[in-house]
């Protein structure tokens, strides 16, 4: 977890505070539902409550640990000093660490993709505005780099939006698969405690019981979770590379806000570096190399090794805490974005109208001009235009053999943006409801 | 793609003439549509059905490519050979290679899914077998590779059994994301071609339109496509590496099928190597490599840059084969695997009682002795099964200060197998329903 | 292996028959080992040889190994055949399939080794040609994809250069790993195998004896060897980007080469697509997706599991292969490569002469102007050329507060090149040498 | 970068007071170089080492940095405050920040490989003795888990050490990849700042001058640095895997070391479970995650963009501190470990003698049986042994049929270990010379 690339919300939920209140919660819904089931006495589970309040003293925890050398014990000691060590005797009966740590763990990571969904729907708002605002802004579309063929900057966003949204799907799917908690002892046969502790204890806390577990709960669900978070962050990266790419100061089609304090930027006003979208690519490789670690996770020893807690301890935090801090930046990137729709329109021109020459061939052969000629009248004009810096339309204009095909109309349709832009509203409808 | 790891309908669905016949039908289809807005003649279309039973000349193909340096106006030719090149003449009006190319990848990747389930659906139905077939059969459970408490193999194949159920959810999710077809033009606005062109050829076809789409369809879906993959892989590999452990001579719980005439086999029975799940293990790996390049493959420059193709013409077959290979192998270990009850039980006993110790421990506290005394007692016990080779129980049974807190009956109690089994058939309806 | 992108050298060193040719030279030589030891009769090494010109037979291989189902004893089947069964039978006495079959990928990988460091030597052949080529072309450096200061072609070229002359001495490294043999047995002890048999062998075939081995030759090695391949393709990827950037529309100082027939050249001449460097990009993602599967191989269990073998008979061709190929396009590309220097100087000038407005802020600094005086003459004067388009020196030689600091003269000198290249040859030298 | 995963003195190293210093320290060399070159005042260089023994506030640098948003503006103006803002004039003069910035994380990233080679050594130094003290403690080598041959526990440790010896050579290597320094300007040029600077600060702080940089060193050499780590962390998990294996409920041929006091260790005795090996098996997934993005940083767009910065605040320390603390953690547990000659013994009996039937089935051909039927008597032995748990020796010397073709000291010298261990010495002298 790097500070400066760390929201504190999400920081919060990783926090040594965070963890032992949800091990108090774990431990206190345990205690009721073993009362309820008479395995207890009601009054030792009620007394448990009184811990409700307070807040768990994380030095003195680490202190009793540093003698226990067991962190469950620690905490179990510390809350026995707060709410009576007769009254808390009880406590964590039939339990093993493990199912208080794994839950714990699921509770967190429930808790960092509501997080995550807040961000993804913060990034959506913003697309969805900017999409509305530029749907009609002229842009060249470009493949491989090379200008294509005319689009709008509302489409750009709105492919964004769609993919963001997409990437909402998954995440909700990822939530659910770590939405899940398990009470069920050692091996995970509740051989020592009953199952209905795990329905309780899971019912309280908005997670399903986990159908089978071992000592731990499957670690598939964690692979998967962050592999989603992996691909949501390779999203990013694609939002960011569409803007450097935006801002390059040949390019200059929009540019990462600057503020107008900001910094040289008026003594070197075209020194305006996308640097946050430099950054948001960097997040997204450190947010995908939890992938693989994850993955690799799966396949523990039997019924649980511990090798994947060290992994889970870094990752846990880092991933959540750096897609979080990810989308955030994206969201602000965006909503602020200053679009230059007239350079737009100036790059587009670049080659004063060589970006048409595919309709106009196709409106020669169309016109009955065989293929060889139709390139070849095409072309002659292209390359004035290429090497002499004309301007396509007028040329064609000027080639008798092309209007002789052509009518002045005809030629000037062809480089109508209207036959580009036909379609917009349909896309639109498509990506944001009718 | 390593012809001794694939199966011949997974490879199939990545041969040229696979391919070829997928192109066929996109521009089939898309020629219909065409003929249904006006924009070509119904005759044109309906001529290009001509070819639906043909067979596509491959190395004809190819050599016109050799000539035009393009994959797609190659088989356009060739398929102008079959149809006439007159009544072919309308066919890819106002479409893009990329239509044609992205839409055939997304469908060989339902197919590669649809194969994909099945290879599961079977894993599935090995492991329930297998589940209920040795759902008492009792082994011990072990955390770090060490013994802890009993446990049955029929929980070991259900555990993996519900984790290969959420792999199943989670392919199905897979493949509704790369079910999508585009048939969009150049940069994805239609310029050329009326949306509806797109929608017909998508139903036809099985897939949804894209709802924006650029020159190419969007690669967050591959990706996530992918990253699934190796997740299904990695649970693979969890499989695998509890069959190894079962096998190794110092446990042999369970065994690889040897049919009786493989050589060495009873020269040297003792030498019957866990090949097939060791390779499992390699083949895990081999499907997970795909996850990273995958995610790299998301942000293309702009409307597109062909650095994905190369990726996918790699990942897209090597991928799909192995983890068809790997679960079709795998089903084959978990059907014909030979379960060894006798040696779990073996195992199990292997330091006389010990495993139930902790019973013993809190037994003795319930019973009102203090917790330092009853853990002396425990470890005097103990230490006599380590270091003598005594039976645990027999020596509680004989120690005066034990008998003293439980009786006979008691202690017997402690060493009975059933109070771990008590909930098997709980969470075996948990997996597999009531 | 995907044949597009592979050449027939580095195709032929993964072949069956060479493989079995490398097969027949391991045996070959041990036998001559054995017999100067007196384990076998000398006359009977020596009629091994007979094979040595004879062509192992791929299909009747198989169809022994179809029987036998080990592909070792099988090929040592045919070699009888070959050598006549009653000369052959010490072949191989003492021996392990793994001591052949390690020794065989070392081989294999070693020859890789060679093949890549000649493609290696072709790029720095082409970048260094280029390099001399370009030393004086202009161009702007930019960071963060803005305008920075001067730079030229010639510098970009050398820095690429030094990067692959690093890559040469980390593959020459990378080649010593793996360039071992082990003819050890079953578990490495060479129990049944005198030691100075696996030095025969190994000296022969340029090895150096590994060692210590188990069955297997130990995997850092190959983890190695496939870490250095990944570098590499990350350095082809970095001059795959910088080429891209510069073909774009917008940029175009530079083109991937275009033969003059290549279709829609000259009727589309501005759709020129950097479709070899998007490739190279792909490409080197398949390539470093071998590196972690590599190092997942090392940790083997005991003296070997075969997790590894399947990992490597996908990544030992496909890694080698696709990074050979992508060395040779690359080198086309560069020694190919079209330059424009007058669109590097159009570039530059684009924001008429701000990208020097740190040099002139310096400069009246030092004039003793103060920082906040100075940072407001370059600001307005900077203004005027960002928002109206002026000439920035003309600006500040017709500013009156700038020129009663900095003359004339001084103010033409903060607009020289020389300034920006004056340790070109410098920083030449410490690449090329003197 | 995890506390309780973490070394004080690799911490140390990413502390911002180290960066500061070392910030310093090159600001200070600079200007002794500048000064000696006549480029600023002797007084001045002289000057700023008035601050070679002050400790750098770092609360002081973060406020100012608060405000002028620039870190190394925010270190300089705190430099002022020390050495006097007039004495400090000259300071920086000509260079740029990532000068100081890319340097300083060469010198961290040395003095990181230092810790490092110091582990290795410590770990280096444990393998040897522990492999001098078990050269000749026998045990079963095992290939797939399943016993093959005898071996000894002296040539386990004895690989390990070759393994780790191959490392820190690697780790020699990757120290000077990155041990360079760079001073030369915002593209690389020298524009600004004389060559000799560079060499002149370099030399001073034990770095090599970039041969050509451009505002950055160029990130190939920080991806071998890491694609380094990440090979040795794969050894680290190499000898982790081996060590849980020894330590399962079933082989128990080793332990990590149990403190006498540890909890539950002896009311449990079976229970001592190797969370150390784990603990490492999965470090070594967090090391080896740093790998792919390093890869992914080398290209950089142009003379530089920022996206490898926030991965290399996370990946430079944690990559480093994880693998520092692992290896330690790694010499702890090699130092320590509780080895069980006993226990190797019993278990290479497990199967009373079969592990050597193929030495019986050699020697029998040898004595000119049939091939078939040196099989069959072999093979009915084996099955006594393994059905009916007959000792395979006993059989044989009471099996006529193999008795007329071996003498009974034949059939004893089979089972002779000194057989398998003949080379051991051979073996030792090649891993740690005569």
């Amino acid at each position: 977890m790097i500070p400066r690339y760390s929201r504190p919300d999400m920081v919060a939920i990783w926090s040594p505070e965070t963890k032992f209140r949800i091990w108090f919660e774990i431990e206190a819904h345990a205690c009721d539902a073993q009362a309820a089931l008479g395995v207890i006495p009601k009054a030792n589970a009620e007394a448990v409550w009184k811990a409700a309040d307070a807040t768990f003293d994380v030095a003195r925890i680490d202190e009793i640990e540093a003698v226990t050398k067991h962190d469950v014990i620690a905490f179990l000691t510390h809350l026995a000093e707060i709410v009576g060590s007769d009254e808390a005797r009880f406590v964590h009966q039939g339990m093993t660490s493990s199912d208080v740590l794994d839950t714990t763990l699921n509770i967190q990571l429930v808790r960092a993709a509501d997080l995550l969904l807040a961000g993804l729907d913060r990034v959506l708002a913003a697309l969805k505005t900017r999409a509305y605002e530029h749907k009609d802004t002229v842009r060249i579309g470009r493949s491989h780099g090379i200008h294509a063929e005319p689009t709008t900057m509302g489409l750009t966003f709105a492919r964004f939006y769609a993919e963001m949204a997409r990437n909402r799907t998954r995440l909700v799917n990822a939530r659910a698969e770590v939405a899940t908690g398990a009470i069920s002892g050692a091996v995970g046969t509740f051989a020592n405690i009953d199952p209905r502790v795990e329905e309780h204890v899971c019912e309280k806390l908005g997670l399903l019981p986990e159908p089978i577990s071992t000592q731990v709960i499957p670690r598939d669900r964690h692979a998967m979770f962050f592999a989603t978070l992996g691909v949501i962050a390779s999203s990013i990266e694609n939002v960011a590379i569409e803007i450097r790419h935006m801002q390059r100061t040949e390019v200059l089609e929009a540019e990462e806000f600057f503020s107008p304090g900001q910094k040289g930027s008026s003594a070197m006003p075209h020194k305006r570096n996308p640097v946050l979208t430099e950054n948001l690519t960097g997040l997204a490789r450190l947010v995908r190399m939890a992938v693989i670690p994850a993955m690799e996770n799966v396949a523990l020893w039997h019924e649980r090794d511990i090798s994947h807690s060290s992994v889970e301890r870094a990752i846990g935090p880092d991933a959540t805490i750096t897609l979080d801090f990810a989308l955030h930046r994206l969201a602000g990137v965006v909503e602020k974005l200053v679009v230059y729709p007239e350079n737009m329109l100036k790059n587009m021109n670049k080659f004063r109208g060589l970006v048409m020459s595919q309709r106009v061939l196709l409106a020669l052969t169309q016109a009955g001009v065989s293929r060889e000629d139709s390139y070849r009248l095409v072309q002659r004009n292209a390359m004035k235009v290429w090497e002499e810096g004309k301007d396509f339309k007028e040329e064609l204009l000027a080639d008798p053999e092309v209007t002789a095909a052509l009518s002045p109309a005809e030629i000037e349709e062809k480089f109508d943006l209207g036959y580009h832009l036909k379609h917009v509203d349909t896309i639109f409808a498509r990506v944001f409801g009718a």
